[in-house]
């Protein structure tokens, strides 16, 4: 038979993959933790009418759903298909749907949990969610989201934490000096749409948003194409400057619009506060900047990293004031989204994963194995108990066999130390230390076995 | 509108359950790694073709399919559905399905990596996996297994290594008393059926499973109804006394039996090194274990409660020789398998999980939020920051708000400190220490606040 893989689009982690991964999750996950925010999970699949209409035409496209089992598949609407009505079609037959994002799932655990939640509610979730977008380099159907929020505060504070969470997660990275943070607030796009009469704020927002796809000269046809006075609309939003220059020009610009002049003040206070807190914390102020999604009220932000070699935004998020409005609950809120497999890709080029990872060592001794009296086999068990009861990692080759085919097993490995103990070791009661990257060997006495190991664990060769 | 739930037979889990499940988790985890096991992940979905027909008419029906999306839905065969052929139906509907358990996914991802594998491959794997069993209670559509197996070592030290994670495991959570190992071998099984001249072995083995189900009358009825003499197999397989006097009665009976004699030789081996190494571990030789599963081909065993309020085994495995042979690989390996919701279940009736997470505090010290110039809030940042960097959890209250209102959130979340800082207490350069727990409050100088949190650091009440 062929040889079996993956579905397109999903990968699976090896051990040294695995190992990195959950090295990120983890400092998101102390971070977290630290400044208060508790984790919850929600399940792998949600059923479709929490899902459907919350994404968007092509978001409800993208949505994977679960067939009916059993029975319930009879009741497929023969008629749909024939007249290719497929999403009819599809709801005949499927209930659910698997996860497409952590902020749907969040607002609905809050809806329905409100009753057991003391607000404000900080939470943070580390989940896969999975999307049936075309699978090309970089873009998964299955990937990872770490999404963190604050739900009911609508002070600035959120903001101010939320955003130090982030620089959290990368200074113990060591990767916050090749990020900055890109910041705008939506009241104060909505201000430049009141000065500028325009009326389509939606279409105003998606094209902003395109910036990035279709560059300057792109949104300027659009904006166009709109009716809108394109150079004008340009020349308010794309700013030289410092952030304080830039501040002045779009104040100076807003002064007649209410709603302009709380963004700006929003935004002030924020950077007035990060400024005194987190000096180190590289801020652009961007009135180009614009985030897609509906939701958004407030402020919003994205980190994009200032190398080449990876490129996007690595975390994102916004201020929200009805999130839940779909499920019955007004509640403001602020939340932020790493973007998992992004931020892979910039620890992984920026070489930052700690060595120990890279080397993925999976012990730091081997036990090698012939054929002993069961009684010796205690010996060595014992040892085996010792060394790991001081924490350090060590396996017992799994077959009796051949010196040569165990050590060769170690060195692939790089498992860098072999203890070699058979029947000769033992009856002059020794053993053998072998030094894998060495490759020196030295005898001596079973009784100082445990001095020795005690002496490994001291040595620095990753893999305790 | 309606309240939104989560889908039945799923669920939401809290952060007090979410903390408790990854204190299991990393439980697990560590023994395991220091046993030289790796991590490996799978995707939450497969191709169908590597699900189907694995897990009998049965497990078929239960696996999750996921539906196609856009124009390949068109692809619906019509006929099938009218005539009610479900099965080639939602095969014309569906290429994928999720998880159904981390077995398959693991002989997957070794028949497919199998070059860059160096075997003996010890993984461990923990993940959900999903069956569309009829939910109820203590079962669920979602459910997560923690898996190790070692693939590619025939020798029975993979017997005792994985003997021991698992007596590790139930060490460290303090229920290795609460709960015993019970063995058998499928070679004293097939043993059996030889001398009794059973020819249809797995029908042996299926009534035999049922013991647990239908008790002793039960399996002798059917045994009688293939024609077997029901007492003959009782008497030979339920047996009394210790495990020696046991192993002797079988030994007898199997003289004449080489592939039983094989069988009672492996076990005796087992029985001989843990009985050197492990000597608290509770071993009951049983004969009428037999765990259903068709691939096992010598030890079989499973763990079990000794205590009245959780039923069912919390540990399984055993030896297989092809597992991977449905996909073009053959290699020998002993895998075992958690079963993570009831070891929960387990620990959670014993009251074992630690303290600090039945609490579930969000945070050691909560810092009061009043409406203050922009430049105080630096210095409560900048304390937030110190109290953070010592690793003791802190927060500061989300908005400006009163303070009995502050305190209440502090009391509802169990923080045990709180330090109230508004314009009084700024204009005297001091700050007020409130306890929680006690009630009672202190004024100190700010610039002695430092002191104050490394003495909170040391302060035992939970979450650092």
């Amino acid at each position: 038979m062929n040889k079996p893989t993956n579905p397109k689009g999903t990968r699976d982690f090896s051990p040294k993959e695995v190992k990195r991964r959950e090295y990120l999750k983890n400092i998101i996950k102390e971070s977290a933790e630290l400044m208060g925010f508790e984790p919850i999970e929600t399940p792998a699949f949600e059923k479709l009418e929490t899902l459907s209409n919350k994404y968007g035409d092509e978001g409800d496209k993208l949505l994977f759903k679960i067939l009916n089992n059993g029975d319930k598949l009879k009741k497929a609407d023969i008629d749909a298909i024939i007249q290719d009505k497929l999403k009819k079609f599809s709801e005949s037959i499927s209930e659910k749907g698997l996860r497409y994002d952590l902020t749907i799932p969040l607002s609905r655990y809050v809806a329905q949990h409100q009753q057991d939640i003391t607000f404000p509610f900080k939470r943070y979730q580390i989940q896969p969610v999975w999307r049936a977008d075309r699978p090309q380099k970089g873009r998964y159907q299955e990937f990872y989201q770490c999404d963190a929020d604050i739900i009911g505060a609508p002070s600035l504070f959120q903001e101010v934490e939320l955003l130090q969470l982030y620089h959290t997660v990368f200074k113990r990275l060591g990767a916050n000096e090749k990020v900055v943070l890109k910041i705008n607030n939506r009241k104060i796009i909505n201000g430049v749409c009141e000065v500028l009469a325009v009326e389509n704020k939606i279409g105003f927002i998606r094209t902003l948003d395109k910036l990035d796809k279709i560059g300057i000269e792109g949104i300027k046809r659009e904006f166009h194409s709109q009716g809108l006075d394109a150079e004008k609309i340009c020349s308010v939003i794309i700013l030289e400057g410092n952030n304080i220059e830039r501040l002045e020009k779009i104040k100076k610009f807003l002064i007649s619009s209410k709603e302009g002049q709380e963004g700006i003040n929003e935004l002030e206070f924020i950077l007035n506060i990060l400024g005194l807190t987190d000096k180190d914390l590289k801020i652009e102020v961007d009135m180009t900047l614009a985030r897609g999604l509906d939701y958004y009220t407030g402020t919003i932000f994205e980190v994009v990293p200032t190398i080449e070699d990876v490129s996007g935004s690595l975390v994102a998020g916004g201020r929200y004031d009805n999130l839940a409005s779909n499920f019955g609950l007004n509640a403001s809120g602020f939340g932020i989204s790493f973007g998992f497999e992004r931020l892979y890709l910039l620890i992984e080029s920026l070489n930052l994963f700690p060595k120990e990872l890279s080397e993925n060592l999976i012990a730091k001794v081997m036990f090698t194995n012939f054929d002993i009296p069961n009684e010796k086999y205690g010996v060595i068990y014992e040892q085996l108990a010792i060394t790991r009861a001081k924490g350090i990692k060590s396996i017992f080759y799994p077959n009796v066999t051949k010196l040569n085919k165990q050590l060769q097993y170690a060195n692939q490995k790089k498992i860098p130390y072999v203890i070699i103990i058979g029947e000769d070791e033992f009856k002059k009661d020794s053993f053998v230390l072998k030094n894998m990257r060495e490759g020196n060997q030295s005898t001596h006495s079973l009784t100082k076995m445990s001095n020795i190991l005690e002496d490994l664990k001291i040595a620095s060769i990753f893999a305790n």
